[in-house]
């Protein structure tokens, strides 16, 4: 169920019987000569339906663009500041919890994302102290970071080894070429795997990683290597969204 | 072309071309018992990616969530505090300016967004100049609001005469309905009118407004009437898009 | 009944009769070669002032510096940045109210100060609701803008057609010259109608600007016109500011 | 001469004489049973106007709402908070250091101010500094309290002794009747000296102080005695000034 | 009692017999040739162990970075800005104020951190009020600046006369002499005592204070002058925090 | 070599040798009955002053109060939020950055700031950037975690087992007996482990860990292991701090 194609009625029912949602979170970024910029989105968001699917759970809006800044010298990347992200998913989590939310389940498709997502919790539990909503001291926010499921972990280990890399990696090429077909690149990879570096300044960045990827050889990845990703994803994160929704 | 199925070289050639870029704009929130929460966020998405086929353009992330906070008493309202979204238009703006766009053309569903983004825009401007970033002051941002289009204003005063109303409008729910048929909602209307009262804060939004909408009669919408507003809007926006590109 | 010139048991006493209060907004920018830099200022002072005689309002403070970074390309102007301008009109709804205030009608000079003061209404209306504030729910702001009343347009359109212009326009600086014969200046203005352009950032404005005028001829302007202006809209908004009183 | 009666081409000329501007700064709060809300930005615009007047200084517009939080618990006070008005005096020196002022001379009426207005000066100095203006590292600014002048510090302790006080002083109150003999108030005081206690939270400051006052006796002051605090006022801040223009 | 040094129970035994707690607040910057760079986080510090030890009061952690923007052109200056540390007092006393504390003496070794605590203390009232936590109105907050202890300054006016000066100043280098003599410096000093100039931006500072001090003469100093300055500010201040503890 | 314990002059001559330099973070909040509030603050100081001797690296001052919003509701914690801790971290950076540094070396011993400090990182790179300080994009900052060093983790199993646990752990606590054998508290501690359970707001907290800790077993510690613990992760971060200062 998404929230975007449902009315407010329908929310006020499902809030009967369940007071969870599912938030994906990406980013807008460049992934490599390859990679789509918004992979980290277009992952997160389709993963999240899955598991909406799979499990009944209302699924909000992609947060589609997240802390990117290291990636901003790179023409395409679209970035917020921490202090920004921090604001947005504070007020994301306020409104909803003032309507009676208290399980938020954030499916996140990006390693950047998790310092200021994990700050804005803490923040975002003291702030709803402070504004006395009712029920407030039962809120839960938990980030699940698709990529990092070991059913994933493992299935890229199978078929990449050690040319899975850390951005740009061909998992995540993988999974968005079995979303969008139509969007397959056709570009020849320099065949030396790129350094897999330390992350500092944007222009350090760019300076370190000159394509963008970082030990990624993403030309490995293929649609169907995107479904095996994507079904294993859903399956993990849904028994999890499962375990949350029931632990006290 | 769309930013999140591009790489950044693709960007990068792109930008050899052209220095624009759409942007779509929405929000997340109420839009009466049969309008869909993602109403404002759908219409605008869908308009920006039928502007950027007809120009060429570049369309970029949606904002999906805006300043809703007058729709914060009904559940399944997302909304960002306006200081909140002012930074966040300000680092969209800021970074793209950095990899060396000049022309944002905001296609925006939302008129709860107008204020706080043209205040955006003003104090973008300034941030800009200050960081001396180059060609910052040919910096130019514009908002477009589809649903003022004058060609969509004509159409729906022809289907719905004064049953348009002001927000959950039948020519908006039609849009919907044209792009996601299988989210039309079977939910019977009050045969009155709503009232279109004056927006003060979110419970006396409620009090005025019980069922959400303000002076329309979204029974009227049907997908064919969508249609009909989405092709009038993205023929009179890509219109508008080309004059903002070659204006001085 | 001005505030600054009342004490704060008048205003206890006046707050058993109203809840109601009048806040001039203005701004401190280039009005052009022969209009004052005060003059949004001066125009919102003197026309809220009239509104209170007449309807024996309280009149606050004028906030004399709002919103115009567009103009800062121009020695004397001096402008809050919109998040600046945001808190402060914030600030000021927050303490009234705490003291028992619930109409807000700001009486405005300046197109510039709009959107920011929006954003604002909508964001402190939230504000108060978090602090519980009691009757915070029946805040209502209103931004009743001087020049855009229907007396006022038609007596600029009556005397200076289409050289009434959208900056330093005729009427404003005859509302000056009416208060400030003193200040009247002699100052020889191109006869050419300055362009009456896109408004971008401050350096772009000045490129387009450059004696500071957008489309207007205030050479037109006259004492005489100024005391037809300003009687025009102190009766609207007058009657404006009763009907906002009865208002629920 | 004043900014808001001058013309931008007026500034220009001015600047190539003087690089010094007078910013009057006050406060709307409540200054007990008699005295006026508007006392201290009433008292600082009129003795920055005089100091204009005789120095030829320019002036600028007055910050007629300050620091006051501590009386907010009495009805008609409007205050900024510390951020807020931090951010105000920022952006205030910010934009006039653009156009070519180094000198900025704020006469202030408020004690309450004074704290807030030294951290903004700090924290300006640094941002300017980052924002690379030209002769950024020239600027220059002085918090000059009018009450502090020992001239009038001395003429107050010869008229009232121990009954000048700290908070709504004869002194102050005896300006304001002297600026507007009409609104001198007739109010009997309480004959015993009101307490002149610390000064914490609003709550604790009515408790404390119930009519307002802090150890003041204004019921002693005349229109008179005004007109010489005015005076001495006038004449030691435009020493003041032209010293500080001088100092390297 | 140390706060660091104390386990939460004993901390809630505390709270039974004393709502008081004493903060040291220094700074981290320059002090001249021969001066500690940690001068006035370390005067501080131990100057508030000494009053703990006297008082028996809860000493917390010393705030040992403060407002030091002016010194920032020398090497091994730390500053917060102003907005910085007025988030970061409020912060401090927020969460105190929740477990019960009301009473809160800081004890400060930093002229240039005055005005931006006093700020934040106006600004924490009225936050703590918004917040409604139980006792909030009752908080006081007290900022009591060794070096302005009229014993320590008839002290250092015996021992340096007008050698003293006000900032290195030499009562502060032998505080520090005696309490890290293995620190002691061996340095020349100019004989001539430096300019003692009006404080502006940093820059600004450095020329015209070319080795850091103000109007200082530290060669005086002595680890022997440091015990008296020391123990004399430790007896003063007991007796200033035992009378905030018992005022109303 | 302590920042505190040095003059100006001595930075200037230790910058032409090094642009490195330890900073210490820690916090302020309860660890369990018999820990000390410290603990964090103090481990990481006095490892930090340990790798300083080692390396012969420059010793910031201590960042001593953190993120601990979720131990607020335990009487004796301090806590920033996170906006505040990210303002704080970055004003560091800033400032130290200006005078020449450019290896910002951070020694943590607190879980909870770990999000932050980096999200800290990466929007003080691009502020570097935009503030176009000579050699910004140089700047690299590293958070190293002394309880994550593998000897130290090692060592925890080998004492403790599945005991140390992971708050209030026997490892931190032991480290703080050997700096601090005077406040060693004699407690009897629940001889069965407490949960090691999620983390959300802090009523939450304090309902799953009545005691303060989690899951660890502090009896066990003593001053002997803290030796211990504190000579490893001496050696092991006194490694790391040179490798990081070669690292390209």
């Amino acid at each position: 169920m998404q929230l975007q194609l449902s009315t407010w009625p329908e929310v006020e029912e499902y809030l009967k019987i369940s007071s969870g949602i599912v938030i994906p979170i990406g980013s807008t970024e460049q992934h490599g000569p390859n990679g789509l910029i918004g992979t980290d989105a277009i992952c997160a968001e389709a993963i999240s339906k899955g598991v909406g699917d799979e499990t009944e759970a209302l699924v909000g809006p992609t947060i589609n663009v997240g802390m990117a800044l290291h990636h901003t010298s790179f023409p395409g990347t679209v970035s917020l500041r921490p202090s920004t992200l921090l604001a947005l998913v504070q007020d994301y989590i306020t409104f909803l919890t003032k309507a009676g939310f208290t399980k938020f389940f954030f499916i996140n498709g990006h390693g950047g994302n998790m310092a200021t997502v994990k700050a804005a919790f803490a923040q975002t539990y003291t702030h709803l102290s402070e504004l006395q909503i009712p029920n407030s001291d039962r809120v839960q926010c938990r980030l699940a970071n698709w990529f990092l499921c070991s059913s994933v972990r493992n299935l890229a280990k199978e078929l990449y080894g050690d040319r899975e890399g850390s951005h740009a990696t061909a998992s995540e090429v993988a999974v968005t070429q079995f979303l969008y077909p139509e969007a397959i690149k056709n570009v020849e990879l320099d065949a030396q795997l790129p350094p897999q570096d330390k992350i500092y300044g944007p222009d350090d960045f760019r300076r370190r990683h000159p394509d963008g990827r970082m030990g990624s050889d993403p030309s490995m990845a293929t649609p169907e290597h995107g479904e095996r990703f994507y079904k294993a994803a859903v399956k993990e994160l849904s028994q999890a969204y499962r375990e949350f929704l029931q632990a006290e």
